[in-house]
């Protein structure tokens, strides 16, 4: 049974203890004798951040009430209460943060609502190319798969990466293979091609923005911190187009020391901001709350052009969801079980 | 006629002299008022890092003055000066950065001796499979490829990747199509063996650990850093697996707002440790000199188990070179034109 996770950090090691007293003790420096940083807005927000256990989005873009039908928005929040109770039943049986995120993200990609596994977009070619990574918090070890077409869970593949290879990172076919040798479920690309996508693709050839990346973060009963991302990436996209969800820094990071992190968004500019990384640099470095450290990150990708948004848990399962794009599905649950889910800015 | 760097930057604009301060600042806040941070080695030091316009790596490695002929080493010594006159050529004409980078690259591509263009290492399948990234400090624009197989000089892929793409990455035949779009030279996969690096296949297919990067770091007149990394990759890679090299903020980060850095090493934990961009926040958040923040960049990542070793070069023109392995081909230029290589450790 777990219990409230704030109170309830066993395991945590002794570097983790001595990273948490320097960060508290930068915080209270940077608050009170660097009057030469910017404003920090985020302060006496933080304070009322939820705490959760899992933390979960299903992509950041133009999503506003008026284009999402009611019957539309209600599958998404029932999807995503699905995900996350997923991910709940491995963490309340005190299992690892990284299969829970794994499980909420399975619910996102087998369904074609998101931008990730089945119903992900097209690329320029018609074709569906997924990425994925993973990273824990504990030892930094981190997985990724990029532009792979055959993997029917691609966050599993990421993690078969992680744990079962001595590299981070693999893509294409070499990457695919890799996947099968490791026993996971390979499907025929015609798999994740959806009537719904394909429309959207012939539709984003004109204008649009989406980006419908889906993530989790997780905080266990051990203590430990774990990010994924899995994404059907930028619709339309060219060339064998990378964007940020399979970059360890970009798009996902965990560090226990700091915390978890899924973005989505214009994954150039957050590839260019190292945004999920910068998270955890403005907390470890600056002293700065999640909260504070994530709208900032967002703020400044913003500026260099990117819209998008990100999902953060600091170790002691504060949770932020800042977005700098009209809507952006989101969630996450506490170690009660108490579910909230969001879509729309106002919420 | 280039001046010497270090008080010529008429067009660096107000938000740099405003991060400069604010950096300056914080630099003294560092050393007075945050003992509870670990020591810092490099300050004094620091006053005597030399000041260059360009710095370049031939990557790092089990390189030890007893393995190598006298002849070797002399053909690395005057390749890398010939590279380094190479890039001084496009900065003493008051020409850009990522110009100077890119000539100074394709030297060390064209050349057998190194881990990159012609000469690279070969995969577990017996191919050669090229990444390689860019970075201008002024707009923090980028581009990278990864996985291609055909161009022959890959940095000037990811230079068109950053100046005629919306995209920051691309990877394998996609990126492939896209430089043979922009005009770039395509070879014949054969164009890449050489029976020197089929040999340490071999070799490597047992021990060795050799990290054949290179990379480049440069300051032009008008104060824009940019930094660029080409590389062949591990020897024995397989799977599609992706290093550092075409990883922004692992592998190659530039800012003009603190500094450029190429990364060469153990590639998988210098993404983990988002190694380039780390140098960056360092110094951005904690006032770090370069010196500084790039040797406590290469000790953490040797701590979390990857060695290697960067080239780093701050706006003034800074230059620190730090690596935890045994060696690593390294060299700088004025901007009077005098040239410094070094190889081993001791020098």
């Amino acid at each position: 049974m777990l219990r409230k996770t704030k109170f309830n950090f066993p395991i945590i090691d002794m570097k983790t203890t001595i990273y948490a007293t320097i960060t508290s003790f930068l915080f209270l420096l940077g608050c009170q004798q660097a009057p030469e940083t910017k404003e920090q807005p985020g302060t006496l927000e933080d304070i009322n951040l939820p705490t959760a256990v899992l933390v979960i989005h299903g992509g950041a873009g133009t999503i506003k009430k008026e284009n999402i039908t009611p019957e539309t928005e209600q599958a998404y929040r029932e999807k995503m209460e699905e995900a996350l109770r997923a991910g709940y039943e491995v963490l309340k049986d005190s299992g690892e943060s990284c299969e829970a995120i794994m499980k909420a993200i399975n619910v996102m990609e087998d369904s074609p609502l998101f931008n990730a596994g089945v119903g992900a977009v097209y690329t320029s070619t018609g074709e569906n190319e997924l990425d994925a990574s993973i990273m824990r918090g504990n030892d930094r070890n981190a997985g990724s798969v990029a532009g792979i077409k055959t993997v029917k869970n691609p966050i599993l593949a990421a993690y078969e990466v992680m744990v079962h290879s001595p590299h981070v990172m693999m893509a294409g076919q070499g990457a695919e293979q890799f996947a099968s040798e490791q026993g996971l479920e390979i499907v025929d690309p015609s798999y994740f091609k959806t009537d719904r996508r394909k429309e959207q693709l012939e539709r984003v050839q004109r204008v649009e923005k989406e980006y419908g990346t889906v993530g989790a973060v997780a905080l266990d009963a051990a203590g430990n911190l774990c990010a994924g991302t899995s994404t059907g990436g930028m619709t339309n996209k060219k060339w064998g187009r990378i964007g940020d969800a399979p970059i360890i820094g970009a798009g996902t990071y965990a560090n226990n020391a700091t915390c978890g992190v899924s973005a989505t968004g214009h994954g150039e500019y957050f590839i260019r901001s190292v945004s999920a990384y910068d998270v955890s640099a403005l907390m470890q470095y600056k002293g700065y709350s999640v909260g504070q450290a994530a709208q900032e990150v967002i703020d400044k990708t913003y500026e260099l052009g990117g819209e998008g948004g990100m999902i953060t848990m600091d170790n002691q399962g504060h949770v932020s969801m800042p977005f700098s794009s009209q809507g952006m599905y989101r969630g996450y649950i506490t170690a009660e079980g108490e579910v909230t889910i969001a879509i729309y800015k106002e919420e």
